[in-house]
């Protein structure tokens, strides 16, 4: 939205959540938790150590990281005192964290965490103003490639257990640089030219080609050369026989470094089962400025929403990121989730067949009773508290009392009814059924068994259990 | 800070995280989110549905709805476009998230975020600028004080399984706002004696006193009398009988509707096993303008951290805030768990007998050999993708030829050791060991048993259950 032409501010009519942003609630929730939490044990098994930062950081650690995006940062308002900005990826506030603990050479972390970008949003393709993020970095000085490989062989592992076709997208910092050097491109224009050859995946050559020229004042014939190679894309194992082969590319010193670079990784993906997921792809270029080395892309081959969503999760190789803190560099790499847009993707596979609101309680206590009835409440609120005790889900009507339909018809959402009568619970019993069976009339009929309270909450345990058991089988 | 000394902006030897914020990492973090997982399970065993908003809301959204606090309020500078402000808790964005949503008329939500508060920060006692909160609200129309005890019981089972003992003090507006009334104090100035008596618990009666009289221009004789009732408080159902007996007061219409609720509550506590854990402080007043019925703060009993903590819970019952959006007003009860703080607790009792930054790894994943050995890169990787296929939480040293002491070093560090040679593994064998046996020098020695490659996970998988049983027997 321009600066010149501000929104007027929302009368109360007109109640909502800012811009490119929404609210997450039961169900939707549920599932994107799901997701991060299929991530993070992922995570976990290849040895990850969590971090969580602040959500705002000093605005001058943000600054001069992100190239042309960082016009997208969210500042906070100078209140008297520091200048703040909101995160936009979780890799700097990392580089930061890793900066002002010298004592960490080598570390596996994770953080899972909103971040903000002031782009223009489209709600219903998973692109917000503040989404979530996964990130698992791998910092230290390693052998070369390894990291990379066990990020890659990550990336395999999360999208088998969400079964979600995909395909990892991959290139090289040193390759693109050394093919723009040979290309033609001098060297204070590569990060721009770059910018522009990464617009390949949403533009046709021809557009792409006019901003290289037209914008950014490159030669044509420049232009030209670098189609031809950026248009180029195969299997790992091809790409680097095929690179190989074209000799001007090939007595390039960067492109042969990155070629060394993927030709280990070649092997190391074989060796951990991942090589079939992979894709080497000239054309991807990645806006970021930190990037030194490995960068890739993964897009999702299952149909439906996934080509509108864009890729789903992304990363690279950055060995100086850290370093420009003033302090020691530590080469790093990493990946990162778009669970908004995994979440996207497996919603629209999902049948939305029950209420978004539905609570997640087992068991429901109500009474029942003839003339006279007080509504025992509170006997439904030791018998809740009996099953609380025991760690059981258990709900009750919020009323003094309740009426038989409403109680009913509010045992039917949950697996288990308790049932509590005078007498019975004089006698230090309450019935016991499956709630679920029939309407609401053959419920009140059949009105379950009767069971002692000092074995109620190993009868609703077992009941539960068995009704798990016939879910699971249907 | 004030606005006019700004502070200068940092050098990158000052590299830190913003004032009043803190990074969470390992350890820490884990304790952190244990506190909210054993918070979330009881919230979702009393029917709770999870709800999720924006980190930030438009301004006006919080308008008016915090009284002296709103100078607290993180403002997000104005680039053009909406103006918005940090959320400063979940309990107006619950109200918003309703106002939206005219259909839901009854819902148990919780909500487990972050809130920003431009307040003094105090790190070590658990006081942050940026800080968790686990909230969970009651919104519908009930039975009177039927949620509100609800609510109290949900805050004694936390505890129960934190294993921190607690106080849960209680008071009531009504009865409050009657006693002012009683005691002469003018419409217009009850809020802000209101505020001025909640300190309390931190400054001397003296103290307090004086702001009345002195700041908010009260008659002497009206603040006497207010002592005299604000320094009363004991068990429910004594001061309720007490404050009954006092003609004056209870003469009072509001003070009346105050006790009659606190009267049900008091029973209701009791059918729940919560009553023991309550006290009636008339001192207690929340500096927040929305509460309109049942309010209370808890503090732990727990010795140590406790005191410099202060109220590691707190709420109220709020009628009118949703209705302030121009809808349909709906009550509600609330809570707020105070995370950051329940950990400082919980932490300053923990032995920290372990490296911060251990990672959870269960399996370490190395190869050894004699003369000529080429580090077995691709089979240890081919071990590890076997393990993480089967879910197996594994590592290996990030080296073509790592040094063998360095991986024994880090295989200690983990319950269990597969080691790789070029002969058995030749012979589609590995040999398995309990890591943590002795030093580096008898693990060398001690080179455990062959197992095949075949039975690897199933042996692994035997192997942890047995050391995890017999950790738990030490």
């Amino acid at each position: 939205m321009p600066a010149n032409n501000p929104k007027p501010q929302p009368t109360q009519s007109e109640l909502k959540t800012a811009k490119g942003t929404r609210d997450w609630v039961g169900r939707d929730l549920l599932l994107r938790d799901r997701i991060s939490q299929t991530i993070t044990n992922v995570f976990k098994r290849h040895g990850g150590i969590p971090l969580d930062t602040p959500v705002f950081e000093l605005r001058e650690v943000l600054a001069g990281k992100y190239g042309e995006d960082a016009k997208l940062i969210y500042n906070v308002e100078d209140q008297g005192g520091e200048l703040l900005s909101l995160r936009y990826d979780l890799t700097v506030p990392f580089a930061r964290w890793l900066a002002m603990h010298s004592n960490v050479k080598q570390i596996k972390r994770y953080q899972i965490a909103k971040v903000y970008r002031r782009d223009q949003p489209a709600i219903s393709r998973g692109r917000l103003r503040e989404f979530y993020q996964c990130d698992f970095d791998i910092a230290g000085v390693y052998d070369a490639m390894i990291p990379d490989a066990e990020i890659l062989r990550i990336i395999v592992e999360v999208f088998r257990t969400l079964k979600l076709g995909i395909v990892i997208k991959l290139n090289h910092r040193c390759i693109l640089d050394g093919l723009f050097t040979v290309a033609g491109v001098p060297g204070n224009k590569i990060r721009s030219i770059s910018s522009a050859v990464d617009k390949l995946d949403k533009a046709p050559w021809d557009e792409v080609k006019k901003e290289m020229v037209g914008e950014k004042g490159l030669a044509e014939e420049v232009a030209d050369k670098i189609g031809e190679y950026v248009r180029r894309s195969g299997g790992l194992r091809e790409m680097i026989d095929t690179l190989r082969e074209d000799q001007e590319l090939s007595a390039n010193e960067q492109v042969q470094s990155g070629l060394a670079d993927m030709d280990l990784l070649a092997r190391y993906l074989t060796a951990m089962d991942a090589i079939e997921s992979v894709s080497f792809d000239l054309s991807l270029a990645r806006g970021l400025d930190y990037y030194t080395g490995l960068i890739y892309e993964v897009i999702t081959t299952t149909s439906g929403r996934s080509n509108q969503v864009g890729s789903v999760a992304a990363g690279g190789h950055y060995d100086n990121l850290v370093g420009r803190y003033g302090k020691q560099a530590i080469p790093c790499v990493g990946l990162s989730f778009g669970v908004d847009r995994i979440f996207t993707i497996l919603d629209a596979q999902q049948k939305k067949n029950t209420s978004d609101l539905k609570s997640e309680a087992d068991v429901y206590v109500m009474a029942a009773g003839g003339k006279g009835f007080d509504g025992l409440l509170a006997e439904r609120m030791e018998v809740a508290s009996q099953l609380w005790d025991a760690g059981i889900r258990a709900e009750f009507t919020a009323k003094v009392k309740p009426k038989m339909l409403q109680q009913f018809n509010a045992a039917k959402e949950v697996p288990v009814a308790v049932i509590l009568g005078q007498e019975e619970m004089e006698a230090g019993q309450v019935r016991l059924k499956d709630a679920r069976a029939g309407n609401g009339d053959k419920i009140e009929k059949d009105r379950g068994r009767l069971v002692s309270r000092e074995n109620l909450v190993e009868e609703v345990t077992s009941l539960l259990s068995k009704i798990a058991l016939e879910e699971r089988q249907d």
